[in-house]
């Protein structure tokens, strides 16, 4: 929703309280990146392109795993250390389910009590469904706007299921994936497609009775990402253990996505792959421009009227599709294309 | 390819000789079908359109499994089965990669030995990739013109792996999974979501030292389904074991399949379902035409010159997307739409 109590600032205004790191500016413009109006994408549109220059300075670090894995427990210890390092900390949140973050919002917030009144700290929990295809999907501007509003590492985190970790994947610079030790093979067999999207992995709740089952689950995951490709950062993923509760392991997270950066830096993948993110971004935009014109209204009513035809087994469905698509693009592109 | 040895028919000529049953002709007008050149496309979608009216009278069933769990040495016996009845039976399989197509394409014939010298079954092996998209990946135009040809039993073959068995399922009216007894836990794993897309499980080589296992996997199996939710059809999905081998169960296939077809058809889900899948197959289609657009050429140079300015962090993806969108589409239906 584009309302909030206060009064609406204009895109000017929007620009200048970013910059200036203020975070009730940002929520506002985040609210704005959220909105579905056509307005309001506009707004957006023109606001982030504006930031541009001020953004790309942060490390971008996805984080993944099962509900119950103890992201947030993690999050926000793990942000105590970065600002207590003089880093500010952006987290952004991506439910693939609306519905349930509606009412996870407040919960997020529950969540990570302490974090949430650290000053260097912005916590943002996005409501969003990613059935609604990327465009209706903002996370890539809100990353933008903690960016330009000083937020020198952004948190994105996404639970592990569905094709949030993709989309997630997509717009990070490190991908760290989370599980439990002493998990089943249903468990396993989740973390199966995802760690060969990780960067890293950290086994959680590494404490008391846990230890022993922690320290065999590290064996069992290096196993498993020995026998994967190599990643086309050609960096081997490194597995921790941590326990969030007794803060342990906690520094060496942070340690090993240093190392990460460093090393893709030097190697110049770090750059490659932010550029093959933009491209993949305008792609899904492209995707999304498509999918919102196919189900819109004035679309929709002429595939009604073919499909009323292909129904009655008088029009092919290919027929119908070629009828449609050449109504919809220009004619001299289609001329041009043939 | 659109060449043959033969002299190549004319529309009218493939079009009578398909409906006169013969199998030469259709063969010819399936290779048309899987050409990609646009004058091609267009011959195949003016003659299936032509053929409409002798379509849609076969039963359609999907069958899909691992490598080597048995589905040709199944189809083999099956078909032997139904030819026996007085049926005639047309084989297509869909293979999810195109380069193992172009191996397996004697293969197939190799492997069906005895059934592709039946004169009342037609075996076609396609060289599909599906990474191209519906519209290059013509299944369903050679799932119509068998039925034109008077195949009244159309079996269509894939391996259980990737987005075939999606693909497949949405084109069929009985989806059948094969599994083998006493597979891994990773099998299981595979199997799982096709599970849900199965209308018959048939666990196969229950035989000899096998029967033990397959009892315990038909148990199992028959629990697995039990979990689910109840699929559109509200058919329970029946779980069956055979052996092509001693030629035990096969019978059993065949009537589990004509029970199937009975209640749907009295519930009316079998003509809803073909409904949904023309309606899917149109949708499919429009998508091909615009993912062909957008990697054509004319319209790549276009997005060359916008994706240099989003490297530069001049232009935001999202607004190089919409910009990319207005020069393709009608400007007449930009506005109907805004």
């Amino acid at each position: 929703m584009a309302t909030t109590r206060k009064p609406r600032l204009n895109t000017d205004q929007l620009r200048k309280g970013i910059l200036a790191g203020e975070r009730s500016v940002l929520a506002q413009a985040i609210t704005i990146a959220e909105s579905t109006l056509e307005v309001d994408r506009l707004i957006t549109e023109q606001l982030v392109e504006q930031l541009l220059p001020n953004t790309g300075k942060s490390i971008r670090i996805g984080i993944t795993g099962v509900p119950g894995v103890g992201k947030s427990t993690f999050i926000e210890v793990f942000g105590e250390l970065l600002t207590g390092q003089g880093r500010k900390v952006g987290v952004l949140t991506v439910d693939p389910s609306s519905e349930k973050s509606k009412g996870s919002i407040l919960g997020d917030k529950t969540r990570m009590e302490q974090l949430s009144k650290n000053p260097k700290v912005f916590i943002r929990p996005s409501p969003s469904n990613l059935a609604l295809g990327g465009v209706t999907h903002h996370t890539r501007e809100s990353v933008l706007l903690c960016e330009a509003a000083g937020f020198d590492v952004i948190l994105i985190e996404t639970v592990g299921v569905g094709q949030s970790e993709t989309y997630v994947r997509n717009m990070v610079d490190f991908f760290l994936l989370m599980t439990l030790a002493g998990a089943g093979d249903e468990l396993q067999g989740i973390k199966k497609g995802i760690m060969e999207m990780a960067d890293g992995v950290v086994i959680t709740k590494s404490e008391r009775e846990n230890i022993k089952a922690s320290v065999q689950a590290m064996a069992d995951t290096r196993n498993a990402i020995h026998l994967l490709a190599s990643p086309a950062s050609a960096w081997k993923p490194k597995v921790l253990a941590i326990s969030a509760l007794e803060n342990k392991g906690i520094k060496e997270v942070w340690e090993m996505i240093l190392e990460y950066q460093k090393h893709v830096q030097s190697s110049g993948y770090f750059e490659e792959n932010r550029r093959l993110q933009k491209k993949k971004w305008l792609e899904e935009c492209l995707e999304s421009y498509f999918r919102e014109y196919v189900n819109g209204k004035s679309f929709k009513d002429k595939k009604e009227k073919v499909l009323e035809k292909v129904m009655k087994d008088t029009l092919l469905p290919t027929d119908a599709a070629r009828q449609l698509w050449n109504s919809l693009i220009k004619k001299r592109n289609l001329t041009a294309k043939t």
